[in-house]
């Protein structure tokens, strides 16, 4: 048995969660010391000094000016406002969805025994009596509704973060590039920790609470579990495709009319879409990469349970060792705590250049120590050997090899974020090789970021064809799981680092808008440069734990299926396969299509504002902010529909008319090829964003022989970067939730359609 | 027993493929009237009234300028001399590793049993004795061989009637639209025709003579003959890549200095590339293209083939059933004459409109008669009733269960087709929509084209599946292969049609070169937008016969290797599948980076040229033409090799490396992934291709909103236009041989990889 007793991870757990929402309070208390309200002296948020004495460490610009701070707080409080009313908007629309969904799910796993009430024998082990199929239908709805609701919080949550940060952001810019590096971070934190805990919260409690019903039938237990993944992937998906649009439709319009049109900078105040853009920065990039993540999070650790519960951890009733995955997200957020202090308080940020490896050390300090954390946990709460079930049969299984297992999917998302950064910064030779290629025109820009990104597929796939191979081959479909738990062990500070890049954005947003002054400015653009990265970083990281999530589930849904083999020689399953490697293509055919016309619409009212408001270009007269606002709101609600709806309704018309072998088939043909489109969509995005600030930075000989700002080359890398924003920041990162989503789902309702699908093939 | 007697059989297929060849050089003849040398009067090609009379019916354009025949001529003789050094130099150097490659296969093979001259058990019917492996081994290299002999062949005569052809479309331009259209699609017919006709020929001589010594050992004689697919498909991959590269790099390199900096229109004599960029239509379009295609036929016959003589008809050796797809090719020959007379003697064009639905007719006519063709042969070459080899079991089928499958495999080509149309004909909203959002500049040009492109995958895949699961539900693998070769049964009108376009190009790139008339010009024109839309179609048929195609070998591939179920859920399999499905994008990033690269070096040659050479741009002094020239050869040469080896060696190593079943799950991903970026790549740039035609033409209200030549919407779409060419020339038609050239090798090898493979999980 297990060195750590039951009570002991009874205690351990939801102790480490605590620790990370207080963790995370701390963080949010030391960036609001950053007063947004005009004051004879803005303090440091170090220093009860009043601010003294940093005179003399920094060189400051305008500390003193207070009309700044009421502009900033002013800018600021329209960008949250727009923000908070898109997402209430959203949500609402959302909710709706959601309820009728959750009746769905009622219905048809209530179906499964027709509504019986009648205890049955459990699926797995037919010679215990199992809970009815009633109550699993029952709870599965509440931990899907729960799962939404966790989701909407983190997202939420992650946003009202971000909007608070940024002017703050902007404040402390004032004072050094170091500080305001510093609030930016922490606002980061602060998401990152808020997320990874009360993900783990809410899951912990959903399985003590169902357990009082359950009791000792874990397999039903879990199964209903598993609707908590479904509740927060389905949320993740709406959040990040009308997130997705919202944010790229305002960027693409703002930045075709002002940058190109009118030869006005990013974020004038004189644009009338900078408003919106700045909110879909926080919408698309903060809430819905929250949800992304936490659904990620949420559906691996589903994935393991589900597993878990019909191996021997779950058939000897070994609470420890069945909370495994959840002990490992503790021991992560113990880890990233640590992590974090590297960042704030262990070193100091002082030159621009020292801003990317300082959140590039997170990576590597965070995966250092968590390998180590990895193996205490192994060590302590597995029994030296134990069988995890493989397809009928149970597979013995050492703990070593599942310290294995995790740690081969922890180092596997280094490697994945490592490459990622190779081909998206503008310190190596393939974005180089971009900008390079802007000589020539927009063209042949366009078809070296193409084949950039379908190069920068080939590692990662390597990557994780390797975790695959030696997590199935040690623990099979659990080995999966937890190497998708491994690889997301360290979210709070992968949350951390990618959610400092929109503030970064924004804070630099708000300098321009604020007419502060040109060195605060550039020092916001080092730090929103670096966040260019991180943030793909990010995206490889999502991608990365997505397929490997997602075949976790495929594998749970395989099993619960009672399906034997998915032999792609069978046309059932070859026909799905096909059908399903093409999904991908359908999707991002509608969120790109969804992108640009709503980028239309927006180019045509910021025209017509130009066009028609006197004195707009000269600064005379304010812009109508709200109504791009509402282009973008109306746009992103009514386009997020169609692709949401293929999402979620295609496992169900594919289980219910062609059955489980063709809907396996589906999975993995979306699986397979839907990572290879999110890859190399998001990274050639973000090569050619880079390439475009590789030409205005002008840092290097080669660069300045490219530039300046309106030059034929740096026109070129515009045209590369507006093409790139739907394909980095809709289509592609909305791909990873396609292929988790589809496989959760297909999980949930995995007994109705053994039970009730395959129609059309009965038919006939 | 069929009704066909033996006898019969061994007479109808060599004779149908004479009637073939002679109906090609019939053709030919008729073409050759057209008299390239300055004569007193142009004789029109269809009287011998010395073109007496004709000047009632067409209006001509300067046909008595016998300054303009000479200039022709020399323009047709420097492409000429240009394409067959081209591919000269390509053949010698994919010459030598073809030596090399058929020396690994007998090597290979040859180890199989240790070079043993000793009989062996049958390896599906081990009681009776077949020959020995090294047998095997020595007839696959020769078949190898013959068949990369056709594949040049093919290509070579291609290219030579082609540019035969371009100029002598020109002179009869000048009587009138009707004529022009006649001669460049008679040209493209002696293609087709030769093509077709040839390959059935040798493939059936080769079947002939192996039996001399193989006898009754048919197992071993359709296994080797499998070589013969091999062969062609990789010449085939070599001509699409290397010729892809050259016409691509001339293309974009022509263009981006002549159209974009110097303002001179396409074509332009000034232009140093201009002779590179019409030789690239020939050596890539045309020689690539039948290559490409003559593989694929030569592929699925070879499937269909090798999967026959393990099923009834090859164990009972009933002749007349076993040739049953060389019967339908057979059959595909005279169809395709009949439907050819309907596009040059039934009816005549007049109008400029006619062309467009006169090549769509082509399409119907043939499938319709072919599908009575089908009937036909499926009546008296099959028995009523017989057993195909599945996996290890045979299954019973009927004969009109076979003619549903070549039935739906020809239907789907043509529903391919037609989806494939109108996605990429400009008079469609979806071309429309394109071209309307180059309104707001190339970036949302190409963020709608890329969409327009994903989008067009969807019909297709589900016409590829649907006809997928009928084949293979009625009869297996034999079921899928003769689908495939249903959907080629066409392939001369479906070649005859292809070729056209790019004759027609050339047609209009040699008048304007020659300087010929405006009038002159916009019939070319006028006869290639069309054949722009027919090459995006042979393209759609091309990736959809790929697909079926490569299933068919994989599945034959399967059962030689004798694995019985392809597993996903295996991590062998798994890891290959998604290796598999990332293949595609690395063999494309490494396609579109050498066009990228090649073309780059083609712009600075034609600039240094336009600054260095006094009086060029003036038209006083003529261009190097011949460096341009040697810039594309040398580039392609070069740039062939790595994604050439990327795709001969993977098979090879995966195979010895990880074994069948990881080969399996390579194949089967490279299979569904590779199918969808094919069909998106190549209908995206055949979009943005004629939505800049769109404009250019200025038909419509809606158009002339959006031009003339010139206007910001223009230059938008001229940089989609360039972005397109590598995607719909290079990259796109290159990943059908990927899938199928894989799955044939593979096939070839099978029984080495089951002797000898898997190296790497033996050792662990």
């Amino acid at each position: 048995m297990a060195l750590l007793s039951a009570l002991a991870t009874e205690i351990v757990i939801p102790a480490c969660a605590v620790v990370g929402i207080v963790f995370s309070l701390v963080q949010w208390l030391l960036v609001s010391r950053v007063k947004l309200t005009p004051e004879p002296r803005a303090p440091s948020p170090n220093s009860n000094k009043n601010g003294y004495g940093d005179y003399l460490i920094e060189e400051e610009e305008g500390v003193n000016d207070q009309g700044v701070v009421a502009k900033c707080a002013e800018i600021q409080s329209a960008i949250s406002e727009g923000a908070t009313s898109f997402l209430f908007t959203e949500y609402q629309y959302v909710g709706v969805f959601m309820v009728a969904f959750a009746v769905l799910i009622f219905l048809f796993l209530g179906s499964v025994e027709s509504f019986s009430t009648q205890s049955q024998p459990c699926t797995y082990n037919p010679s215990n009596m199992c809970k009815p199929a009633l109550a699993t239908a029952a709870f599965s709805t509440v931990s899907f509704l729960l799962g939404a609701l966790t989701s909407v919080l983190s997202g939420f949550l992650g946003m009202k973060i971000a909007t608070y940060a940024n002017a703050r952001t902007t404040l402390e810019a004032r004072k050094g590039v170091g500080k305001a590096f510093i609030v930016a971070f922490r606002s980061g934190a602060v998401m990152g920790f808020l997320l990874a805990a009360s993900g783990l919260l809410v899951l912990y409690i959903a399985i003590n609470l169902f357990k009082l019903y359950y009791g000792n039938d874990w397999e039903g237990l879990f199964e209903a579990i598993t609707g908590y993944g479904l509740g927060g992937s389905s949320m993740a998906l709406f959040g990040r495709v009308g997130g997705g649009i919202y944010t790229k439709a305002a960027d693409v319009g703002a930045d075709l009319v002002g940058k190109v049109e009118r030869n006005i900078p990013e974020d004038d105040p004189r644009n009338p879409a900078v408003i919106a853009d700045n909110v879909g920065d926080n919408v698309g990039d903060i809430a819905g990469m929250g949800s992304d993540l936490f659904g990620s999070y949420a559906e691996s650790s589903c994935a393991a349970l589900v597993v878990a519960s019909i191996s021997s951890f779950g058939i000897d009733h070994d609470f420890t060792a069945m909370c495994y995955p959840l002990l490992i997200s503790s021991m992560g957020i113990l880890v990233c705590l640590i992590t974090t202090l590297f960042a704030t308080d262990f070193f100091e940020i002082k030159a621009v250049k020292e801003i990317e490896p300082a959140l590039k050390k997170q990576l590597i300090i965070s995966t250092i120590l968590m390998t180590v954390g990895i193996a205490i946990v192994s060590w302590i709460a597995l029994p030296s050997s134990f069988t995890i079930y493989n397809f009928g049969s149970q597979k013995v299984v050492k703990n070593w090899q599942l310290f294995l297992c995790v740690g081969v999917g922890l180092w596997a998302g280094l490697i994945i974020g490592f490459v990622t950064e190779y081909y998206t910064s503008n310190a190596y030779s393939p974005v180089q090789d971009v900008a390079d290629s802007c000589r020539t025109g927009a063209a042949t820009n366009v078809i070296f970021g193409l084949a950039l990104g379908y190069k920068s597929v080939i590692i990662p796939i390597f990557a994780i064809a390797i975790s695959i191979f030696v997590s199935f081959s040690f623990a099979a479909m659990y080995g999966i799981a937890v190497a998708a738990l491994g690889m997301l062990s360290t979210i709070a500070t992968g949350l951390a680092i990618d959610a400092y890049g929109p503030i970064s954005d924004n804070a630099g947003g708000i300098a321009e808008m604020a007419g502060m002054s040109h060195r605060i400015r550039e020092r916001t653009d080092a730090l929103d440069a670096a966040g260019n990265t991180t943030a793909a970083i990010g995206k490889g990281f999502a991608i990365g734990s997505a397929a490997l999530v997602s075949l976790a589930l495929f594998g749970a849904f395989v099993s619960r299926a009672a399906i034997s083999t998915v032999d792609v020689l069978t046309p059932k399953v070859f026909i799905g396969l096909i059908v399903g490697a093409m999904l991908p293509y359908w999707f991002s055919a509608m969120t790109m299509k969804s992108v640009g016309s709503a980028a239309l619409k927006m180019v045509e009212e910021v025209r017509r504002q130009f066009n028609s408001i006197p004195g707009l270009m000269e600064g005379h007269a304010k812009p109508d902010y709200a109504t791009c606002v509402k282009i973008s709101t109306d746009a992103s609600i009514r386009e997020m529909i169609p692709p949401g709806a293929l999402v979620m309704l295609t496992p169900l018309i594919v289980g219910i008319l062609f059955g489980v072998e063709t809907l396996s088939g589906v999975l993995a043909g979306s699986l397979v090829s839907g990572v290879q489109i999110a890859i190399s969509a998001s990274n050639t995005g973000g090569a050619w964003d880079n390439a475009k600030k590789y030409i205005e930075a002008g840092a290097s000989e080669h660069a300045r022989t490219l530039g300046p700002k309106g030059s034929e080359p740096h026109k070129a890398a515009v045209i590369g970067d507006t093409i790139g924003d739907p394909l980095k920041d809709t289509s592609g990162p909305s791909l990873n939730i396609l292929i988790k989503l589809m496989a959760v789902e297909s999980l949930v309702f995995a007994p109705f359609f053994a039970t009730h699908g395959g129609l059309l093939f009965r038919i006939f």
